[in-house]
């Protein structure tokens, strides 16, 4: 990966490739292209958010992990991001009496990085048009590919004209709503869904301490797990935390409930008393922030012929509970960069290679983020399950190379994830034997349970 | 279900529905909604197929099972599609040498009934238009649906002219690739997936004998079980039986390897040796019908508000492999026929119970075909399979009403699929535990067999 950013191969032909969509594996995967020696044509949208003004400090907020930093880093800004990163060594679990419990991450100095969506899309809006070779064009909505044509038709949405751009190789980079999947969802044998979650999330805020202080620890992702529903919240900059609430559309706590300022009040207090104190603005913003729906896209295959390929969101979107939706898309443009200094313009076998090597990590990470949903919102409350994290922790002291827990093999390492949950689910089984003989940490080192260990290891 | 067609009930208020589809399904449902005082108007994209002159004696055909009839029965044509339809009481399997095997469906005197889909759709389009209160519509593609506006987006095939044709209630009934669920799929938080077999299918055709006889037994549906594919045969009314070849679209033996007449041939000689006398045409029709695919649809809700309903295909396409297609869309209508019956005019109320319940019979019954794919390409060819069914024929008439093999609940009852599927579950699990003491038929009669049986059966 060191030469990521090196010149083309020679092998390399220059060609005129166009991506539609300019989001955040949109701009990186044109930096990619374009450092290989392509003239890219990228069309967004959207407006160029950066001509909105200078960035508020509150923003939706992303969790940067290794497989996020690795692509980061392939062209050249891993520093720059890493300077307006907040590290998170651990989750922080609030209990309904405001009782605070901590649990690491991973080892000593290992993090999630919380970062703002908005300003990591300026940045690399930045590095892409100080690019030569890359042409960006905003409010260019795509109302339809003509896949056989090659053909985008685009909307201008800033004067209405409507026009048709020829294309010759297309990166459908244009997320979970994609249209350049639209296109290819109507052709022949075309595998595709589109699963919801019964539940909801909402933005909400803590507002900073005096003098842009935290008013939790900022370097923790914090936690109200509440069975059926939870609230999260990472730290920003300015002290301002943001939460997101997950929250069933129907039943008894549900946002179909709560329906007045006064419910909304009332329900904040009784379940997650700690935060409403830090809250002031909770009932309008609950009223104002639109309730957002959850995804989980499949499809495949991700090419069509040589010509078109999905990228990211528009291929594989997953709900956000392993924050790995942005940092699997910017995986998906390390892999892309791979094949291309392997196979130079031998487009054919780079499209191939390629979905046939993500696809099935693609749905292990879409089955591991629904899982890790039930994780953080019900057994992150559970004392036994920190429990068992703790013994894990110590078997991968005791038996490095062999065992590396389930969540620090997706969010540390680059090991594909489809292997991270074969692996995963392994050691889960070897868990399931050993944790009833253990009842605190001291267990651990029973003879039984140290035999017991050794013999799982050994047959597994 | 006796007064299925029986003037609509005091508290139905005669309304104006439109149908988009005019196939099976279409044109029953117009039938049952007809009955209950409503005025309907049906569109299908489609010529009409009964301009196309007299009906060839081939067809595609359909196997029509109780639940099929019941709905006929419901709107008086039971007898009449009985009387064109050939009774199938059981399977003829046909191995590498020609050697036959029989397997009975049911008891003595059960069958399901091969029909001409062309002949039962003209029976019933015939029906729909001696209805007072029906009108169709033919030549009508439907372009776009607007679910807010109330209105279908209609071209005339024949004259190319568009028009919008407002409704003020819809039904989907325009089968696996329909337009209105098309539209549905927009909506927030629509569930849907489409998923593709690796296997298309192609017609063929097996020759009438001298006089109209037939060639291999009349009375069966004829299949070559060759593990990874299959051939099928329906009899025909003319003495010719249409065969459907079941094949994978890539790998060794394969569409993709079967590129000239002479592979064709061969590869028909090799493992279909006792059909290809019987089939003259074989190679032309090989070439000349085109590939089929294989689809599973499913989706959620098939309500939008009040206002639109997809019935048959449309919400739940499924594979041919258990011949419950029609059968399952013919239900459909039988059970909106009892909501109305029940509910009068509370659109609401027929409409989210109708979801409500057919929804997991219709996600069972998807899971059965793809699982009867198997049963048929490879398990019918396993003597210990066929053993198996013997030994389930045995139980079910010492355990009269305690035991039905799944086949029957699926073929010869009105148990719903979902109920249907978790019997045969149970029942699979009992004979796991049964078969490894059975090695012949007479087995069964053993005291260890019969009392391992009773336990079994007095646990589950």
């Amino acid at each position: 990966m060191s030469d990521a950013a090196s010149p083309s191969a020679s092998t390399n032909r220059s060609e005129q490739l166009t991506l539609m969509g300019a989001g955040l594996v949109g701009s990186l995967l044109a930096l990619y292209l374009a450092r290989h020696g392509h003239s890219v044509e990228v069309f967004e949208r959207r407006a160029d958010p950066r001509l909105a003004g200078p960035l508020e400090g509150r923003s939706i907020n992303l969790a940067l992990s290794d497989r996020g930093w690795r692509a980061l880093e392939g062209v050249g800004i891993g520093d720059e991001i890493r300077r307006v990163g907040i590290p998170m060594y651990g989750r922080v679990m609030h209990d309904q009496h405001g009782s605070l419990t901590n649990q690491p991450y991973g080892q000593e100095g290992q993090a999630i990085y919380s970062v703002s969506r908005a300003g990591l899309n300026r940045t690399l809006l930045n590095l892409v048009e100080a690019e030569p070779g890359v042409k960006l064009h905003f409010n260019q909505q795509c109302l339809h590919v003509d896949l056989r044509e090659q053909t985008l038709h685009l909307r201008d949405a800033s004067t209405g004209q409507e026009k048709v751009q020829p294309f010759r190789r297309l990166f459908g980079t244009d997320g979970a709503y994609s249209a350049v999947r639209s296109a290819m969802q109507k052709t022949d044998r075309y595998n595709y869904s589109q699963s919801y979650l019964d539940y909801g999330y909402k933005e909400l805020n803590i507002a900073p301490g005096p003098g842009g202080t935290w008013q939790l620890e900022k370097h923790a992702l914090h936690i109200w797990p509440r069975g059926q529903y939870m609230m999260i919240a990472l730290p920003n900059l300015d002290g301002s935390f943001t939460c997101t609430l997950f929250f069933p559309y129907e039943g008894p706590h549900s946002f179909a409930t709560l329906q007045t300022p006064a419910q909304v009040q009332a329900f904040f207090e009784e379940v997650f008393a700690d935060a409403v104190p830090l809250m002031p603005e909770l009932t309008q913003d609950f009223f104002e922030n639109p309730t957002g729906s959850l995804v989980t896209v499949r499809c495949y295959p991700w090419a069509f012929d040589d010509d078109v390929l999905l990228i990211g969101d528009a291929s594989h979107a997953i709900v956000p509970f392993y924050g790995q939706g942005m940092n699997a898309g910017f995986e998906d443009c390390s892999v892309l960069n791979s094949l291309l200094d392997q196979y130079g313009s031998d487009w054919h076998t780079i499209f191939k290679e390629f979905q046939t090597q993500r696809k099935p990590n693609a749905d292990a990470m879409a089955d591991l983020a629904i899982y890790n949903f039930e994780e953080m919102r019900d057994r992150v409350a559970d004392p036994r399950f920190l429990l068992q994290k703790k013994i894990e922790s110590k078997i991968s002291a005791q038996y490095p190379g062999q065992w590396l827990p389930l969540y620090s093999q997706v969010t540390f390492s680059h090991t594909p994830y489809a292997e991270a949950l074969a692996n995963g689910q392994r050691q889960e089984r070897i868990m399931r034997r050993l944790m009833p003989h253990i009842h605190t940490e001291a267990d651990y080192d029973q003879p039984q349970v140290q035999e017991m260990l050794r013999e799982q290891m050994h047959q597994a």
